[in-house]
């Protein structure tokens, strides 16, 4: 079977003629004015394959929008509209109640303002579209990272498939550990700023939905690049770093921070942006000339790890 | 249970601040520039709920861009833009191949472009996000049919309902009329068609999804008006006069043809479009003050019909 990837590109990479950007990036791209573009995504949630048939509504009604966001911010740009489309198996009010508060939620907290969409019966399925706006000088693509430039993430990795995980599969672990892995799994939060002032500083950007080194292997493949990540730098919870769980930091998926590249000249830059505005920013690699992912530890060797992209088709 | 419409404004009629149109029409509008808006809209088609599991893929394809097309017409806009969510049980090749063919074929007709989306594993579900564009002068509103309008629908109607209750339950009847019956079920055509042309001579739209009565029933809820239809008029297959089978036109739904309001003063200017644009339009009644729906027989007595609109929750 072929990757999810694969599908999109294979059937349906068609080059339109009169839009900047088309299938391939986070979201596509088409003309608002001199100034900026218009930046548009859809995702789809099934139930069983992006969440568990216990989801709690309205983490679910948060979740739905909040992946969609992160698309959007993983472009350098703000989001602003959206279309909800529900399908659900039957008119459950208080299913419903519970995700539109949810999803309302969400809405006010990254200013989004919902402004179509349908309900119908089907297996429950959430499908957004979702519309923002980004200054043309700030677009972050995946093809535009440079050699040398720094590699940046947002938050912290390896939460959200600790509590997939978990949820699959009792294991020992503390208790205040796997709740906040859950609530991560299932209310995921995308930074909330302005990207205006974020992404002037980087070149280049992808949402952590897939996983690190999936995420980060199409922008690679996007510039023509490889990269170096330093083990020790990656941000992640004390106990995945004990229990040396890394797979579930480089290819957990689920995390919907950013990744990001950026000139070296922005590396104070990022840092203050990271203290005034409180996001938690870690600098964990740089760009390489070189075609591949060394992700090297401490001791200077090498991470022996196969890059496991997250695959729907392939459970 | 709630019926859909009641489901969408019970939860989510927000009122946003900064678009002209929000939830309660075909389509969303938002500023494009002084004298145009970006129209928008959302649809999503579930297996078992809006197609049957054997509808042939090919066939699939076009009818899920196709009934979102006729989202964008009934706003008074022209299609331009679609992202594609697509969720199925798995990566079967020839059916996504055959798919996309269709959907392509879709998209060229119509003048549209694909620019984004996602495939991913879930029950059979399409999700189709489109974009046109709309001169604001030729907004097409649910809200905005005046009394005496004349109302007039594009095409024939009942065919495609003609063809599911055929699939779901065969009947006799000709072979001919079954195989374009179930060819207007599975492949339906809004008219192609510059709306900017069409949409210059009328005050109101609505495209016909659930059924020709509890359609023009959203018009009449909308602009606080009633509506005499004259049955005679009403364009269908002879079959389905001579077996009196109205509900197939007046509530059968799924014909994607557009019912349209006109002032007096368009009458012969929609003719000659009609004529000049080879658009079967026919006149099928009036608008009334009168705030209900009488469908007239040719002897002047009214049709003894309760109007039954389609319901996914409540089959």
């Amino acid at each position: 079977m072929l990757k999810e990837f694969q599908i999109i590109e294979k059937n349906f990479k068609k080059i339109p003629s009169s839009i900047f950007l088309g299938i391939g990036d986070d979201a596509a791209l088409f003309e608002k004015n001199k100034k900026e573009f218009w930046v548009i995504s859809q995702d789809t949630l099934n139930i069983n394959t992006h969440f568990l048939s216990d989801t709690d509504s309205e983490n679910l009604g948060w979740k739905s929008l909040a992946v969609n966001v992160s698309d959007i911010l993983a472009m350098g740009g703000n989001p602003k509209y959206a279309l909800l489309s529900i399908s659900i198996p039957s008119a459950n009010q208080s299913w419903i109640k519970k995700f539109s508060k949810g999803f309302f939620k969400c809405a006010k907290n990254y200013g989004v303002e919902l402004i179509g969409g349908d309900t119908s019966k089907g297996s429950l399925s959430i499908s957004i579209c979702i519309i923002g706006e980004v200054l043309k000088k700030n677009v972050l693509l995946r093809s535009n990272a440079k050699p040398n430039d720094d590699i940046w993430v947002t938050g912290k990795l390896g939460l959200p498939a600790l509590g997939l995980k978990f949820k699959k599969n009792n294991f020992n672990a503390p208790k205040t550990l796997i709740r906040n892995a859950i609530k991560a799994l299932e209310k995921p939060q995308p930074i909330k700023v302005d990207m205006n002032k974020l992404a002037t500083l980087c070149n280049s950007a992808i949402d952590l939905s897939d996983g690190l080194v999936p995420d980060l292997n199409h922008i690679l493949n996007k510039s023509a690049l490889g990269a170096n990540i330093y083990l020790e730098s990656l941000p992640m919870p004390l106990w995945i770093r004990e229990n040396k769980s890394y797979p579930l930091v480089l290819s957990g998926g689920d995390d919907y921070q950013l990744l990001l590249t950026a000139p070296k000249s922005s590396y104070k830059k990022i840092i203050e942006f990271s203290v005034v505005n409180k996001i938690k920013i870690s600098h964990i690699g740089s760009m390489t000339k070189r075609k591949n992912i060394d992700i090297i530890k401490s001791d200077g060797e090498l991470l022996n790890y196969k890059e496991k992209g997250y695959n729907h088709f392939a459970e």
